[in-house]
């Protein structure tokens, strides 16, 4: 990423917003949120804390610019000539494993709605909602459900899985124990998620995340056949 | 809620875990999740904070209780007996206005999935879309899919209501200008994003709520015709 090799009379690289980007999404990616510390990014990038200043101007910044690097690259990897509704599975899948990978990424759409990662999105979504043909008034509609949908699950799934590291349970304890409780509830009261128990145990959550994608694209092809 | 109304010899109402839970509730309305603490609780129950530990074990168990009891609220308010498509409709509004109404019960589910809040939830939409048809195979995937929409956008929504109160700005003048911002976008990139600033501005986020509930409806309709 970094394009400025310049180097600095002591021979280290010069200090750029691409490399100080660079250098922050490897500290959110090993240490999350709380080791992304102005004090270690100037550890790592040998400079001093004020040096950093002069090209972010807080932590709020360097976590929207890494989201937004991230970002940037998942949906420059989805562009491809198949027809929008692949296209769309794609900018789905691509999201869903790039969060899965980056947690931070998820945390910080929501924290920050309508900044340059959510208008990359939106503007890949968007694209292929128009080529579907959706007529004008359902456009705006039809992309935001796409957007909410695949950021929200893709969101929750990354998050469960650091619900998971910090009970220091791995995912197929969490859920065999959850299971075990919902077979224990009044098969009166709960009868669907008693007999949902064996699922929850076995269940896939990139797939489960592709069925909801698809049942949405289904709802538009069919919205559009009217 | 308190259905225990015997009193101490002081006169004060004896102290019982649904008092506790509705003083909670109370609390976490006006102060959020930080103003929640087991002083703040002592104070206006008058009592001592380890008279509150006898019924409760610790914040997070009284967070989840709290959202379960608000939870069960609304899940109740939602039943009548209208036909599957529309007692769906009317769970994810019942839901999307109480978490509207209740942020902390939105930022609640996300962070105890699989807890007794989700699992009502879960229930009395696993029981509708049965109601639906849907084959046995694709009934958990597309209740899994209403599940993650309804509590994922409801979440979103009084999480970023929530944001502009942090940030004093109203509705309003956050997507003013936001919108403001979208419209500067270069057009040969963004030509979506710019095209929908005006949507953006004047958008209505229940009304788009409803709009891709019912394309989730649509397309667990369309996929069950095949």
């Amino acid at each position: 990423m970094t394009k400025n090799t310049r180097r600095t009379q002591r021979g280290e690289p010069a200090l750029t917003r691409a490399s100080i980007i660079d250098a922050s999404i490897a500290l959110l990616d090993t240490t999350g949120e709380a080791g992304l510390t102005f004090r270690a990014l100037a550890t790592t990038l040998a400079t001093g804390a004020g040096a950093i200043y002069f090209h972010v101007a807080n932590k709020d910044d360097l976590v929207n610019a890494a989201c937004d690097a991230i970002v940037a690259r998942a949906m420059e990897t989805t562009v491809t000539t198949a027809p929008p509704q692949e296209r769309l599975r794609a900018i789905g899948l691509g999201l869903f494993d790039t969060i899965d990978a980056h947690p931070w990424v998820g945390a910080e759409l929501a924290r920050a709605p309508g900044t340059m990662p959510m208008v990359r999105i939106l503007e890949g979504i968007g694209q292929q909602v128009q080529a579907l043909d959706v007529a004008q008034q359902a456009l705006w509609a039809a992309t935001a459900t796409l957007f909410s949908y695949i950021v929200g699950v893709a969101g929750q799934n990354a998050a469960n899985a650091r619900i998971g590291q910090a009970r220091a349970l791995d995912r197929a304890t969490f859920l065999d124990a959850m299971a075990t409780q919902w077979t224990r509830l009044d098969p009166a009261a709960f009868p669907f998620v008693r007999s949902a128990a064996s699922q929850l145990r076995d269940h896939d959550d990139r797939a489960d995340f592709v069925a909801g994608l698809d049942l949405i694209l289904d709802g538009i092809a069919a919205q559009r056949l009217r």
